[in-house]
C-alpha cells in the first residue's frame, strides 16, 4: 500500500539491530486517517469473506483495530497480556514470546468472546517473528472459531513470519513489507 | 447518556466489592457502534474547544479513543505502562498505582508527542480513584500542554476521583455516572 510505505519512508526511523519506529503514526502517536485508509484497503483485499469479528492483542494492535472495525461494521476482542482479577477465568490461554519486551507473557481470551461460531480476522501493527500471531492462532484454534484472514499494518520481510504463516494457508494481507533497511535509513519495501 | 446506561443495565455485571464488569463492551469485546455514539456525545460536549491531540493510557482507553479521535479529526498518543527497549529514553514520567491489578506501573509519554503546543482531550474508559487520570495530568502538565477536558465512559461517582478531577476546575464529561450498585445487580445513575 503505498500511502504507507511513503509515509514508512517519511516518518519511519531505522535503528541498529533491524529495528524501525514508527511510533510518531503507529504505535505510541497514532494517526487515525492513516488507519482508515489501512481499513478499507483491508475491507478491499477481505471482500466477500464471511468477517463478524476482528481478534487483535494489546496494546498497540487496538487503535488499528478499532478503526478497521468500524469499516468493517463488527466487534472487536482485544486478547489480553496477563491475569487481571476483573477477568473471568474461564479463558482461553496461551504464552507469546515478546522479543521486544524480552520476556514471555500469557495471553487470554475470555471463552465469552470467541467461539465456533465465530469468523474471525486477526488485526496488529506487526509482523516480525510471528510469535504474536502464532499465540492468536492458538486461541482462535482453541476456541473452534475459523481465521478469515490476518490483516498487519508493518510485516519484516526479513524475518519468518510472514512465511510460516502464508504456509498455514492462511490469507496474510500486509500493507507494508520491509524487505531489507539500510544502516543509513534507507529502506526497501517488497514489489 | 442513555444509550450508555441502558448497555450497562442490559450487559453490565455487578460484582462483590463493587466491580462492574463491562468487558462484554467496553474493555475486552469493544462495540465499536456504541463507540462511536460516544464520541459523537464528546464532541458535542467539547464543542468549540480547540482540541488537537486526544491522550489515552494502554490498554483499555486505546479503542474509545481511537474511535473518538476519528470523530475530532485528530491524532491519539497512548501513554505505556512500562519501558519498552524500542522506546526513546525521552520521556515525561510518571507512577500511577491500580488497584484492579494490585499494582504501580511507571507510565510514560515521548517527549516528541506531548508539547506546551498541544491542546488536550484526555479519555478513558473508568474513573473511579481518579489515579489514572492524575498520572495523565501529571504528564500533560510536565510537557506544558493544555487540558481542554476529560471525557469518560463510566465513572464510579461513589468513589472519590470525579470529586478531585472536578475540584481542579477542569470539565470532566463522564457518559455514566454510577451512584450506587446492590447486591441484586441494580443500578442507580446519578441523574
Amino acid at each position: 500500500m503505498k500511502l504507507l510505505e511513503d509515509r514508512i519512508r517519511k516518518d519511519g526511523i531505522v535503528r541498529e539491530g533491524n529495528v524501525l519506529k514508527v511510533d510518531s503514526f503507529i504505535n505510541h502517536q497514532m494517526d487515525i486517517s492513516l488507519f482508515e485508509e489501512m481499513a478499507k484497503e483491508w475491507k478491499r483485499r477481505f471482500a466477500g469473506k464471511p468477517i463478524n469479528k476482528i481478534l487483535t492483542i494489546e496494546a498497540s494492535g487496538i487503535g488499528i483495530a478499532a478503526v478497521a472495525a468500524r469499516e468493517f461494521g463488527v466487534p472487536v476482542v482485544f486478547a489480553k497480556k496477563s491475569m487481571s482479577i476483573n477477568l473471568d477465568h474461564d479463558n482461553y490461554c496461551t504464552k507469546i514470546q515478546s522479543f521486544t519486551h524480552g520476556r514471555v507473557y500469557d495471553v487470554i481470551v475470555s471463552k465469552k468472546f470467541l467461539s465456533a461460531e465465530d469468523h474471525v480476522l486477526i488485526i496488529d501493527d506487526f509482523l516480525a517473528n510471528g510469535c504474536a500471531l502464532i499465540g492468536l492462532l492458538d486461541l482462535v484454534e482453541a476456541a473452534g472459531a475459523t481465521v478469515e484472514g490476518i490483516g498487519i499494518a508493518i510485516e519484516k520481510g526479513f524475518q519468518k513470519g510472514g512465511e510460516i504463516i502464508r504456509g498455514k494457508g492462511i490469507q496474510l494481507e500486509s500493507l507494508a513489507i520491509v524487505e531489507s533497511m539500510g544502516t543509513d535509513g534507507s529502506i526497501v519495501f517488497r514489489e
